[in-house]
């Protein structure tokens, strides 16, 4: 429970220029639906932890121009990335620091509030950063967690190879030590690691053909394109056989199409230290 | 596509007083998720197209006292079991009558609304009823559809069992001729059936342990206690064994402790002549 390894492996959330793109494109898409209700006032000393390529980062300093956010990750290459970004909005509130969430340079009870998304999915004990996290907090203080669940998941045309490609994504990240499915968790994962007044909110995106900037920014580019990003991982694992999985792949995309609907669900959680 | 077959099999919504009491938990712990924004104005004429035991016919009837509203069912003694809530409830507004969907008694445009809710899971041909059911609206009027979606069901803790036994219900209602997936289908449904300014909206039961009112209502009472109720016919069609079954039934009921979580949704749409 004491040391968290590497961070993920590419098999899920790699660094590549086409999985930047990816994910600035799902901040995007998603910024309203998974942000719209987080902004930290005037002075408040806030906690990025696992900031990546900023991706969130912009909308949080944006949304909160008198905060002072520190945001860290344990990835040089991505704060490279997140600084240049920062950099091109125009937005100096915010500091990046290289840290390791399970070895945080901070002192105890320095931060108003923090804020991790997209990070828990990926750590082997969940809770004990979480647990770690609240130690930076002040008492009262508030910490916001973001998680997504491919668990949750479904669509039409349903389709058992679609469904199949989705689990191997959920196994493929089970095997590197995350937990796709932790959305769902986070109420409990709160609870155990010692917050009080816990509350989750689900954040559904439903896509049907009358949302084409979801169809595209969602359906298309966030989720279908990150199942098909790990084609070369699942095959290498002999998850799927290729023929299978490309008929997956192609049953997401078809999802697309002005009859098709796709679902799934975000999960937005507060915890207070 | 000319004649639908007798009312739903009890496999999965029977008329038993069990079953009674679950709709009617159902309806009371969903009222204000599914029907809080459905009331119709002064003078309108509202089609309520299987209105069942009348679990949702009384919040219609409370929530719009000056409209006039035809709730209309093909089973008898559910129109029987209606009619006694009504009576308690005091609503006059009401007007009961036998009649199946697909050979309404009603002129063409006869009225300014129709209400359709967890009807088209048991059906066929849910297009076609849909098409009917456009016919009796006035031409500008509009159509409320909700529906239920099994394969939106996840869990915490995770179970295959219980994934299994969920799975049986959708297996088991498909037999019947009906389909437990099609919350998400019903955007393609509406605008195929020729409605026009189609909106969805899904209803998302999110159940954690700061949420007793639900744990009891709907994870306990409302959906282990439907997949509990098809334990018969699953081990009769051979469709899991005993232990199996009663295993997921198990874990169904223990996503209900203060660390479990329970996911569903339901889908609400809207449609125009």
């Amino acid at each position: 429970m004491t040391q968290e390894p590497e961070p993920p492996s590419d098999y899920v959330h790699g660094y590549s220029a086409r999985e930047s793109r990816r994910l600035h494109d799902q901040a995007t898409t998603l910024a309203e639906l998974l942000l719209s209700d987080t902004a930290y006032p005037p002075g408040a000393r806030v906690l990025e932890a696992g900031c990546g390529i900023g991706a969130q980062t912009v909308t949080l300093a944006r949304q909160s121009p008198e905060a002072a956010i520190v945001a860290v990750d344990i990835a040089l290459d991505s704060l490279a990335q997140a600084k240049r970004k920062l950099k091109a909005n125009a937005l100096a509130n915010v500091t990046l620091q290289c840290a390791d969430i399970f070895a945080l340079p901070f002192a105890p009870a320095s931060f108003d509030h923090v804020f991790v998304c997209f990070v828990l999915e990926h750590l082997r004990v969940p809770a004990e950063a979480l647990a770690r996290l609240r130690e930076v907090l002040k008492p009262g203080g508030v910490i916001t967690v973001i998680e997504g669940d491919h668990g949750s998941t479904y669509f039409h045309p349903d389709s058992l190879e679609a469904r199949r490609a989705v689990e191997c994504l959920v196994e493929l990240q089970a095997r590197t030590g995350g937990n796709g499915l932790i959305g769902r968790q986070l109420y409990p994962l709160l609870v155990q690691a010692g917050f009080a007044d816990v509350r989750v909110s689900p954040r559904m995106v439903y896509v049907d053909g009358s949302r084409p900037e979801l169809i595209d920014g969602f359906t298309r580019k966030t989720f279908s394109a990150m199942v098909e990003g790990v084609r070369g991982a699942v095959i290498a694992e002999g998850l799927m056989d290729a023929a299978a999985f490309d008929a997956g792949v192609r049953d997401l995309y078809r999802t697309a199409a002005a009859d098709g609907v796709f679902c799934y669900t975000f999960f937005k959680g507060w915890g207070v230290r």
